[in-house]
């Protein structure tokens, strides 16, 4: 424990006992708690005992920085006291109803969000998260086109479930690959690593589209329900799509009348500075997938927003899909404290500001000055570091899918410095909540410098 | 609104201010929420203002004796104090964490479910619900024996995504059979309707085990990752596995080396008058679903119990499987206050005793009296009466997958009443919470028993 270390936590907690609680919660994880991606007997997981705003605490009572935002989706920081206060106000009002009832939270969100949503997606159909929201939309789409296959990118997340993960363009996808039929997989632009020998953004874009478009082709236009694209791909590596490239997409699937899918659920809610990132594409798809964010996953939230087109689909014709817990009130009740607090107190506004003018620049110092970044690229609080052994070749500094000693000695620099960063294969990304301050920022980037001194030792 | 309704709600609610909001609610509703398992032109949803315990009461003020615990999940009732106080608890300290660390909720809840469930299933893998748990717990079974296939029964529910949906043995599979891989489903024993051919329990419970070793034997035992059977099938007609059955399945299994899941989702957390349903029949399973009861669906909340050699298959080799709120904290609070509620308040034991000394006594008295009434079967808390347009014939009040104006009529006798039971095709289920009493038993027994008089016009 360093000498800044507060002796009370948030809440007035204290620290001492708090630590002592941590240690049983470790024993007992470890006797009954199984991970998510994990080998089991490998594991030795932080304990956390509190968290507030940009901060956590770790089981030694360390304070850390979260520049994760978790699993990219605390959006208003750790225990924002409207959304804390929401959450006991409808607990103590109605905690659970079924969805075939009607209930003013889940009513309120869903006007909130369809307010928010593009064009005319409408309708809100909530789910748990962002694999059901998933699961759900490509249901909707292959009935609503009476088509089967669905296109999705590699370098892609779509979650965890069966059909989420056939999706999924990651290696997370591998080990699950059993025969789920009717998915096929492209590339998508990104410069970096580009596919197609392209040496500009425009460039990268027309092939990339144009190559999708041979793909369509090549499956048969009339045999696919949708394309489904992260709107900016999150844990695969922050790639903004180049200009062009998403107008391109809505195109060709109108042309084809192939239902556009955009998965918001890393990318919405503000994480990108508008409140979707599709937005920035000035594009509307047809069904739009969002979790996380939406309610900073205080309670667990997902859904599919619908355009009017395809709920008419389901207006006479029963969809045939649900869920016990779809539209939960207490999770609705927070998704609408959490819109309402981000849009009074301008955190949207805010991240599209620390992505312009502290975060985004400050990262690019320290790409100019780190021979191991390789770029570094994003929007909002939405930014990813690519890692590298060397700049001329771009060799990742882990493999795909894997990591590395060069890794694993950047990210424990950065917990050493106070710092949880969030890190995929070769990448560190930075991605704190849309209300970090222009003081947190600053200090997140010295000890990322001090981090990527480290991994400029494994470079060559 | 009769001249009994309160003016006040639970908590000194306004019943008219309730009432105004409730009005907006619908209209919001009907505007933006995409409901579950309908035909959106065609719904006119009731409205859910306020509940308490045992109770609901609807939009225009109208209070309801809750006998479908919603969608059979609140097995505490409504608004539990102590667990509504857990929720705001726990919401002051700590909302979310990314299931990567360790969080004091989290491991206490893992710790309680542990030692309630049977043998040596001794860790937690946490999801959002029931669907996931399922996905998952196939996940595991498939990569744990290198076998791709899983056998589940007709009659059956096992969730809303597309794995979960496709293991489904009811009329929700059927637009959704989209050509999932591995599935075989098999007729399970129900006497009423044999498949069998059978006269007794013992005959039914002997052919159904006969008939199940033929499938595995035509399928290839070495094919087959798992059987999937919920201990006790709920919504699919609440048909208690006869003396033998599952302790047959659970031989067949160890014979094959397939890997037992007990779907423990409507029947699990004292449903049936036990923690876990499976443990009526003296039987341990390999692995175990939850989601509902554990919390009673306070916070969306589900997770696969895993026996000591399936999680010993995933120690050094990573599970490949996740979820942002896997072992969310929130969900886990609410999870531990519900366990130690129900343990403290003799909850088990008094949905035990109901089901033995008055619902299930009333509701035979109701067969006996009514010839709408094909069967009543249950145990606990968790009982079906079969609706037959003639006792003979046992042709169903409505056919499989429908409904029928009878039902529909005799439904909305129930709701007239003062009554909200669960209904599924020609069913009506008396699924009250575990902490139901005698009076309340007793009144639903009386508001039934008026609108079974209503069905019996409908027979032949």
């Amino acid at each position: 424990m360093t000498a800044t270390t507060p002796q009370l936590l948030p809440g007035g907690r204290d620290l001492d006992a708090a630590i002592a609680e941590g240690k049983r919660a470790y024993e007992l994880d470890r006797a009954h708690v199984f991970h998510s991606w994990s080998a089991q007997a490998k594991l030795s997981p932080m304990t956390v005992v509190a968290a507030e705003g940009s901060y956590v605490w770790d089981g030694e009572g360390n304070r850390l920085l979260d520049f994760s935002s978790q699993m990219v989706n605390t959006n208003i920081g750790h225990q924002h006291p409207k959304v804390v206060a929401a959450i006991a106000e409808q607990a103590a009002k109605l905690c659970t109803i079924a969805p075939a009832h009607v209930n003013d939270a889940r009513s309120e969100a869903a006007r909130l969000i369809a307010e928010r949503a593009p064009g005319d997606l409408n309708k809100v159909f909530f789910t748990n998260a962002g694999a059901d929201a998933v699961e759900h939309a490509v249901r909707m789409a292959r009935l609503h086109t009476g088509r089967h296959k669905v296109l999705s990118r590699y370098r892609s997340y779509h979650g965890g479930t069966d059909t989420a993960v056939n999706l999924t363009g990651d290696t997370r996808r591998w080990p699950n690959d059993n025969g789920t039929s009717g998915v096929v997989h492209f590339n998508g632009p990104f410069l970096y690593r580009s596919s197609f020998h392209a040496e500009t953004e425009e460039q990268e874009s027309q092939r990339a589209l144009a190559y999708l478009e041979q793909l369509i082709a090549m499956e048969g236009p009339d045999t696919i329900a949708a394309i489904i694209l992260e709107s900016v791909p999150g844990t695969a590596g922050i790639m903004i799509p180049p200009p062009g490239y998403m107008a391109g997409v809505r195109e060709i699937c109108d042309r084809y009348g192939i239902v556009f899918i955009a998965d918001e659920v890393m990318a919405g809610f503000g994480r990108t500075g508008k409140w979707f990132a599709i937005q920035h594409f000035d594009v509307v798809p047809d069904l739009m997938t969002f979790a996380k964010g939406v309610n900073s996953g205080y309670v667990p939230l997902g859904g599919v927003v619908i355009n009017e087109e395809i709920a008419a689909t389901f207006a006479e014709r029963a969809y045939p899909g649900g869920l016990t817990y779809s539209g939960h009130p207490l999770a609705c009740a927070s998704a609408v404290a959490t819109i309402n607090a981000m849009e009074d107190e301008g955190m949207v506004t805010n991240a599209a500001r620390i992505g312009e003018q502290v975060l985004g620049p400050g990262l690019r110092e320290l790409a100019a000055k780190h021979r191991s970044v390789g770029e570094v690229r994003g929007l909002g609080v939405f930014w990813a570091i690519e890692l590298v052994a060397n700049q001329e070749t771009r060799e990742p500094l882990a493999p795909y899918g894997g990591s590395s000693p060069a890794m694993a000695a950047t990210l424990a620099a950065c917990k050493a410095g106070g710092l949880l960063p969030f890190a995929n294969y070769n990448r560190i990304h930075a991605v704190p909540p849309c209300n970090v301050s222009d003081d947190e920022v600053a200090e997140g980037l010295r000890i990322l410098d001090e981090a990527l001194t480290v991994a400029d030792g494994h470079t060559s």
